[in-house]
């Protein structure tokens, strides 16, 4: 088959590679339909997570046709439709039986990164069970490869770790596709008030027609004040982090107020500076979340129920053997206007 | 009457001061039978804390005889035996109404800070009603002093926002009062270990004495690994911050689980470095807190109930007027091996 | 000034009663702007209501300004546009202070019931400072005349204890005013199938229009078969009763799934038939509540925001000394299509 | 091998039967070191539940050390202790993902009901990765018995469910083996008061040996006044359901407290009556549940550090091929002074 493969820094390949086959009887192996790339995709070929090595297939996000399951797969069989989550699922460890998927001591995010992943034509998925979710025919299939990481890490790091509430006044630092996916989610609790924070103009025009209320560039730097001046000096209930700087947690940090939640999600390279001497009596709650994707069969109830139209975030198509060239436009998101990328095989 | 009056750092003096008086309709005066010496009032006489100015009377814990009230006072008469909250609370703001005391708009944290305190013969409570305990007849009034600040600190800040469940591993940061504090009263949830972590032996034998399965002196720079060691390399569900310094808060950094907690106590002076590159996909929850003193009522019945024995924290007795002296003692912890100190009138 | 007055059984009057003083430094005496009917005022007309003598001032609902505070009352003065609750909160006691004003131990629901109501030119207001809303200047006070009861007792009632959530699938039993209200309030979660039954195809049209997914009448006795056909046998996740019989209770128990939750609003006069033999495994849930009004604030500003618009259920409007006329409305409301009707002084 | 076999009401026999073989590949076989019986088992030789058929192997409960595992099994091998859950869980239906086992679509309570049970030499067990406990060496597994069923089920449907907070006052109505189990459990919250009602003054002076502060013999039908009186007319934050009867039941609805929790945990066989007409005002929660057992790893871990001492709960012990004689024992309970029988192969 043809897939993907990172050589290096720098290095991708869209090369032959040996078809994926059943190695336990837990697994699946699934003929991609659709894939995607993630803004960690792009970490990974610029050689920020040395786990991944040379000659791994990559990719963590799809929808496809299961080819063939092990002895006991129960939940799936040949031709079945399926979303491929971004986290592999045991359903039988400690942290699998919490529901904190995220650390499966075999699994939690693993495809793409520690074995091979989706964006090839096959790709083996270890307990099919537990970390593939069915799609029912007649659904929009490109819709759902949104559900693979974007809305549940949106959704359960952003906006329920946040404990987003009706009423609520809510701000969003960053709006890139994490972050347009968090406020897309965030509207199921109906927050009053929806800040969103970014550098590009672009992004800002698109968040508002996705639901933000008020959206601040903060490339002159007075966001922390202009936030401030919308909510009285009070500073918003919940502020999600979606970039994943010390800058931009500078910005949560500042702007959320006594009683708030400042809500991770963003994958940091360093460390931040905490202001504890402040923070220390201002009774906030500060969360950090991989991903669990337990919320994956809610979310899809709501894009079957059109309560979300995850498709607003798909603004560019390639056919899979062209990856290489939808690498270079999703890694060139501001000048290409690009959030989500579609590859179809 | 007398009282303890601050005149700048370093300078304090019991001395004659005019006897409060109602001053709004929702005030009372209350007679101080015993009162205590907190950290904090430590602080404010090194002059850490500029908001106190010369001429303040200190402290904000105590018991004592409700001497007048306000006409909209309804809940106290003269003569009524109470408890004394380290926070004042209105009862009708926003912050009251969520539970949040510590940021009541016109309350919080004020009694020996921003108006004066407990520290002294005589103090005007405002907001009576929301501000004071009934003390039935027949307690021990020594052991619910320790209602006013120090069991509501651990509790809350601590465990409460620690989220200490049954079955938990449980560390503790410093082993001062309200370490001590959050010690006594994480064992309401039966943990199965609790790890107490200090400089100070005497301390620990202290803390094992009050419930600590498992002490640890820091002072060789190992409490991390020791930790992780007693964890199987997993960390703890539930670390408790309870000194204010970004070494203490370091550790608790470093040996909070996937999936746990940190619930900071500690007031801190500075900022501290958040490890953000390790702890993003941890799935961590950190939170601060200024006592809100909202479960008050719930460790009153417990005190009551012999669940409890905070006289335990108690380890030398002043007279009232001896209280320069009983600051002298209480400020050399160590070599005095103090906890809390009761000065009775 | 002049006031609906109950004089027993089946009689009213408008007629003359002393203006209401300030009793209490507590109280506040309100004009009344626009007030409503509520269901329980009829039951209270029918007798039902044995606590409510002879010569009592019906009503709970309004909009008004402040004419007149007591000393102790420091968030409202003379001029300020108000909501009042349905709901007296002193704010000091034990329930007020869990957020359970329903039960405060010198308020809960008295007015129009225990004290006179707005039904009236004027209205005292006890424990104003807790027990009144503000309204900012330009505010649509008729919307905000909903937020006096029918909201809060929609949310709190039915949507909050029922655990509403995102893809989730409801039911609401019956389709009055109240059940319309938990209907409006419920789409703040996000469920994924809204299912509202009642008799009245008219209502049924205008659930429909305020946003359920599916209506069902069940004046053919079919409503359970028809609700387990639409939900694949397992039933729904939250079945809200909002009529108060044994029927429209038994039709609730029938339908609530596995693991979910069953949330009372309904009054209800008699005992009901609870079908343990079935439901002791079922992992379901079931509340009963009486209106706290603690979400008022959060409702206001989802009005404000415009996320949703109370002022649908408006269908009638009088003069508040045409208020005879309006209850003959208001009494006859499946044959005049009412929902609330407005009364304007 | 011998094994205990259900053969139509009022019938059983100690026999031989085939020794069971792995028939899936998530399959494992255990041979049983030590079982228990239940009172669901009593139910069963009554004729009670008609899904359990002639010549089924009954029990649910036990100990044991793995002989075989399928080829999908992963947790456990040959030679392993274990503890056998009373309820099967196949880790991958929607009812497991959330937590709900007792309702797993290929699974629940199955053992001894709708598949062989463990009062056998051997039993197969179906989806042992999750539905197994492992027991370290140097285990007491006498004690451990109790965590198959009885300790979860006390402690999930009552203790949980009824949100046991330190300081409240809880009423435990049943003082059997599973009332006591939630007396046991219910102190790893800490309440103020526990107050146990039982017809049988043996049980009750056992209840206060295990921490019960009130007991109240309730065969002169006033435990209820009785019960206010010790609540000066409040009720119980808690009353836990522990018996099954519309009486047992009557008196937790008429003992529960405004804002109260009632926690069913007794397996009913009729209706009861439901005073709506008083309680639809109360804000009271009603739970029920059949037991998940998602908690055996917490409680396992509180048996091991000795907060809690399982073994209180045994009285009788048998060989297990005198099991019919350990029947007739437990099954004159109140004769006998038996709570839980542990048979031993």
């Amino acid at each position: 088959m043809k897939a993907l493969v990172y050589h290096g820094p720098g290095k991708m390949a869209w090369e032959e590679k040996p078809t994926p086959t059943i190695t336990k009887p837990t697994d699946a192996i699934v003929k991609i339909l659709k894939t995607t790339i993630c803004g960690t995709d792009l970490h990974i070929m610029k050689g920020d997570l040395p786990a991944v090595t040379n000659g791994r297939i990559i990719g963590h996000e799809g929808v496809g046709i299961v080819e063939e399951v092990g002895s006991a797969v129960s939940n799936y069989k040949k031709g079945d439709h399926v979303i491929i989550s971004c986290i592999t699922s045991c359903g039988k460890c400690e942290y699998c039986k919490r529901g904190m998927y995220s650390h499966c001591t075999d699994g939690g995010w693993i495809l793409g990164n520690l074995i091979d992943g989706t964006q090839a034509e096959y790709v083996r998925i270890p307990y099919a069970d537990n970390s593939l979710y069915p799609i029912p025919a007649g659904s929009d299939e490109e819709a759902l490869v949104m559900l693979s990481d974007i809305l549940p890490t949106g959704f359960e790091c952003g906006v329920l770790n946040g404990k987003v509430q009706p009423g609520d006044t809510l701000a969003i630092v960053g709006a890139g596709p994490i972050g347009m996916a968090a406020l897309l989610t965030a509207q199921f609790f109906t927050p009053s008030e929806i800040i969103v924070i970014d550098l590009d103009d672009n992004r800002l025009a698109t968040a508002k027609k996705f639901g933000a209320t008020h959206t601040i560039n903060s490339s002159d730097g007075k966001a922390v004040e202009k936030v401030l001046a919308l909510t009285n000096g009070k500073g918003v209930d919940t502020a999600i982090e979606a970039v994943g700087t010390p800058v931009t947690f500078g910005i949560c940090e500042a702007i959320v107020a006594a009683g708030g939640h400042l809500a991770n999600i963003g994958v940091h390279g360093k460390s931040v500076t905490l202001h504890m001497e402040t923070l220390w009596s201002k009774n906030i709650t500060l969360t950090t979340r991989l991903v669990d994707t337990i919320t994956t069969p809610m979310l899809f109830k709501n894009v079957q129920s059109k309560k979300i139209e995850p498709k607003q975030l798909i603004t560019h198509h390639f056919k899979l053997d062209e990856i290489v060239k939808a690498y270079d436009t999703f890694g060139n998101a501001a000048r290409e206007k690009a959030l989500k990328v579609i590859l179809t095989a």
